[in-house]
């Protein structure tokens, strides 16, 4: 049975009451209950985690590592545009990880369409809503 | 039941000859088919088409407007940097497109990192190799 | 009696299905049509070409070429923004060129703002939806 | 009958006597009396003005709206390239603009080839010396 | 009591008149009266001047160096984004200059987003409509 | 009686022991005392918040949510260049911000001239020193 | 005797108030007598302009073309750095036209070091003070 | 015996027709027959290809693929400047490829000055017209 | 004796475990013991501070200030490209500091060629592995 | 009297045999003559050199300063756009500089725009041909 | 009898003992002797000259023009991409140039893609390796 | 006992007597004894060489090779600025580089934060003044 961990970075704790016409009206807790159930013909265990603090994401990285989780799915929030310490901390514990967004972030501002950890993920999948948390579990257990 | 049209751009005729270590060994048709496997569940029928010219890609975009397509899976490889036309071709039929990449195009060449289609797509799933394919119709099959 | 041919690139057969708030309802085919009523009282003969194949519109360019055209007015949609090679073959068959397009691209976004075929056309006529085919034709005939 | 205004700005007071294989020999004076004669079966009352200061371009624009002018043809000279305050009273008054240039812009300096006022225009028409009058005022007609 | 001078850059004359979304229904005048209601138990002499003209300004702005006032507040409107000139003229007279703007000019297009004159202003009040006339005041009241 | 809080993000726990012929003398308490003082005849309940962490500062931002603030006053020093986290809590919560900075941030070095919360905020205050607070409230309580 | 006119642009009316470790403690006055008499063993006759506005300075260079002047030194101030409509003024008129500054604009601020006027004048002058304005005088006699 | 391809891109058609100033007269049927007599001395088979079309002339090089052609000499004209997609077909290939253009393309346009290819070129050879074409083929045998 | 602390940023914990290719086997703790042994002979007591987090690393440098720390060796990892807070407290606090980086972060990732926090240190030293710490504390000595 | 030195950088030494219609026929010897004669009535003493190579020209300018030279006109030609080496020389000896150039450097290629060197002189003459020279030690003399 | 002359730049000394790989193991010796060996059967005499100082290879290019050769083949090295003032010495002689590198300057760091002395020079020839210098002058003995 | 060679670049000739407020009042031969004195304990022998010529400074690095050197300390001044060719020659020897500059350049003026030989040393050493050379020379002997 594989460990899945998944982080979610700043301002998710605020979701299903945040501009649902964007983000859909699930709060987080919906969220990682849905994927769970989704997931649940797999063989996994799905943990969950979210911060709005830069630095406690890091030390829940590193967590992970002595944890020995098999496999990460990141939603960075705003700190993925711009956290190069996230992404070393990422390069560093190398646990695959898939990077997700809710949103299709490359419709929306100009700024939001780079991510500094893009490069140390496996893949990024983007755009679909809360779907995207299932898929990037899906795809952690097919390695 | 949905129909899902997966379009192919330039050098994917190529695949499973070509750099095997960042794309794999399959050709083409093996992952059309493996595509087809993994979504036996879903009630979808599904199509493939593949060109170099972009022309022919924007010309079957039309067609799949004419014969009613519900979803498409495109991956149009480095059609994806530069073709507005593309793009303005997606735009136009308002079928739901989702963007698929084998490889993680964050991870490569700095002009890769751009895709002028993804604005104008649903969504993006990269970086998962043949997975992307399957990941991308269940996707289209849920909306 | 001039020979004016109309050289519509990639999406142009499409009108008059999409964006009718940007387009207008008309069809290519009712604007090349309204095209010819107006410019009846000019004596001129037009011929109309539409592509979304790049290298058949620099096919057709050196057919005009050959069959001795007297000015273009050409759309060339998305290709505007990126077809060096349609500019050079612009360039070569100096055919006097009128560059036109249905919108004002310098009120869509960035990206449609330059057009790389500009310098090398006699002028440009854009924002005025299907005018701006006649009054292309209009120039074309006082030089 | 519409009423038109055509607003020249700086340098065109100069037009006939400088870099006439640019454009041409006409004077400021020549080209209006020729607008009007091509526009003579056109139900329309043209004006013309022309200053080399920005600021009473301005205070046309406002004057043409208390004077209830039903389109515009603007000249704005080198002012097209930096003046956001023209742009901002072309799109204060609300009153529909079509921005016209003599010579192609695109074909010359780099710094030529924007302006800043095209975007709260109606649209362009540039490249074909005193012809662009007549045909500014002829789409302002058919509005 | 101080002596304080409210100028007004281009298009400020239509106030009222032009995108009250944005601006309000108020007119420059009933700005100003509003303003000078507000300011009526400070110890206050409130002018004001409007103008369209790059050439005005600057010298108007001369003019309050030679009558002596204390304080400026300024609305160069458009005139922000590009005068070096009017710049150089607040730079010269070193009376204290408070600059504001009725909207929040970095929620707006990317070109209002700079000011060439913050840097030679004593500081910057925007985006709340009116209001940013009598903050002005009143800060140059307690300097 | 409304309800504002005032949130200051790094470095400002060190106001009036650092570089003070840029910030002034007092302290970050002074300046809270001066504007509670300054805004007493306003109806308005004033509480203070100042913390070094981003996360820290989004956490309070959605407590402030929580606990039906009427309006915010911040300064995010430093973080205003660069946390997309902050901007991205601020729309959240849709609680009317302005933003405040002691000093211009316009004429000090380029990397200090661009707000990434300016955006998203209703309007900004800088360059007046502690003045900048008691307008910032002024503003929230006239809305 | 060769006629020279002398143009002074924005804020130099200033001149002799204004940072006088710039630029000197002369009012611009004193600067055109001091060329006068530095210049008076060369055969020629000098007039000088000031405006404040960029529409007048245009205005003038083409009444120096009217009276047949023989050569023109220009300090254009700030305009200098945006004005296309004055080098277009001068290059339609084809005088010869001497650029100078009081001070070396290289070396000052960046926005600063770029002249628009500078590539169809004949050479520029600059940071040699009042100096600049007899040297340009004496360059055009040796034309 | 080596079997080399000469691929020619768009435009290359017009040769000896086009800017003979440039590119000399000799019709690309011309060039061709040179460069098989300047190489008749060395043991190779030359055959040539040419098409406007970008997915033509990808699908040239797969067919070259498999016909086992041992080098490929290309002069991709202005498709050298934005096809990622023929990029990746001669990277796909494996075949040694010699890029050739007629013109030095570093004195030409600034766009000009970049092609997108040469990275997975052997090298390039540019600016002695026809010459360029047997010194590709000379190139390529000796390897 | 002097007081000297070392701070350390984030992923700093990780050293030992992560890319020894890069920074060697040794863990932080190592580092520190090392730095000790090596500065033994040098009149000075050395503290040690690691934290992932932006904030603590800021309330740790004020803490400094209050303790009376004589210099300061930072290495801020990957906050030194964009945590311009970091810059701030550092520049208020007014102790000298060292930055170094265990690797020479010019010949790496072309984002981590540029510090922030540069400026406001007395100097760098970078690339010569656990070496930099010594070497940094030796130069706070010698002040 | 004043001791004067002119520098003259790289292919100045060819002057009189390149490009006469941009530097007219005269050779350096030739135009070095010109100066002394049009300098006859200064009081002052001019000596010259000319070197391609950088280092020779910093070594110059340091044997300036120990034979206590009053001034220096450089002309570094194409040194100008990127020694910064020279540059430093310059600053470093503080014998008052004139920039020199023979053609309006601003009226050339993009790349000749800008000098590194100005910045520390006290100004730059350009565009006035062999007359530079004796402007320049004539600018040197009235210091 | 054609007199050639092969101008080697900076570090190219060192050849046959510096990085095999991308250059070969040959020394700029021996790599003269092939040329001369390949270019036995053309009427040309070919003379070799090295420098690592620009100064020298300018100073050398002017003696080619003095001793009249007919051609030059020139590998810049490193200069290649900021000798601004070698560019001009080639374009002072006018012999026809022939630019040389060993490997595909194209597809190494993003700094050696640009040369600056390309436009000057009649063509490129990179990245065959040794064969660069015979290509070349045969090249010239074609002209 | 290893062999150290200091490399000065242009301008450090001039230590000492050049602003001594940022370089101190050292001449280059104090500096190097100063550095001597401090190495005595180290078993190393340490030789110093300084030239204003970029090609001396290259012929030096390969004479190091020739003449076994173990390590060189380099302060390339200016030249580090923009040398590739002292850059390829460090490369080339393939002799354990240290970069040191006296002053910290992150600190001056922007083109002086880049350094192109940065990513060929094994690591940097600046802003600590004269210091900079005997921590170069320690790093060194420690490898």
């Amino acid at each position: 049975m594989k460990k899945i961990l998944i982080v979610n970075g700043p301002n998710l704790n605020f979701l299903g009451r945040r501009e649902p016409e964007i983000y859909g009206s699930d709060t987080l807790c919906d969220i990682i209950e849905y994927t769970k159930r989704e997931c649940a013909s797999l063989n996994v265990e799905i943990s969950a985690f979210q911060s709005n603090h830069e630095g406690e994401i890091i030390d829940m990285l590193y967590r992970a590592y002595d944890e020995s989780y098999d496999g990460i799915v990141i939603n960075a929030g705003a700190y993925s545009h711009y956290s190069i310490a996230i992404r070393d901390a990422i390069s560093s514990i190398r646990i695959p990880c898939v990077e997700v967004h809710l949103s299709n972030i490359h419709a929306r501002e100009e700024f939001r369409h780079n991510s500094v950890i893009s490069a140390v993920c496996k893949g990024m999948i983007c755009g679909f809503g809360k779907q995207v948390y299932p898929l990037g579990v899906r795809v952690l257990c097919e390695i």
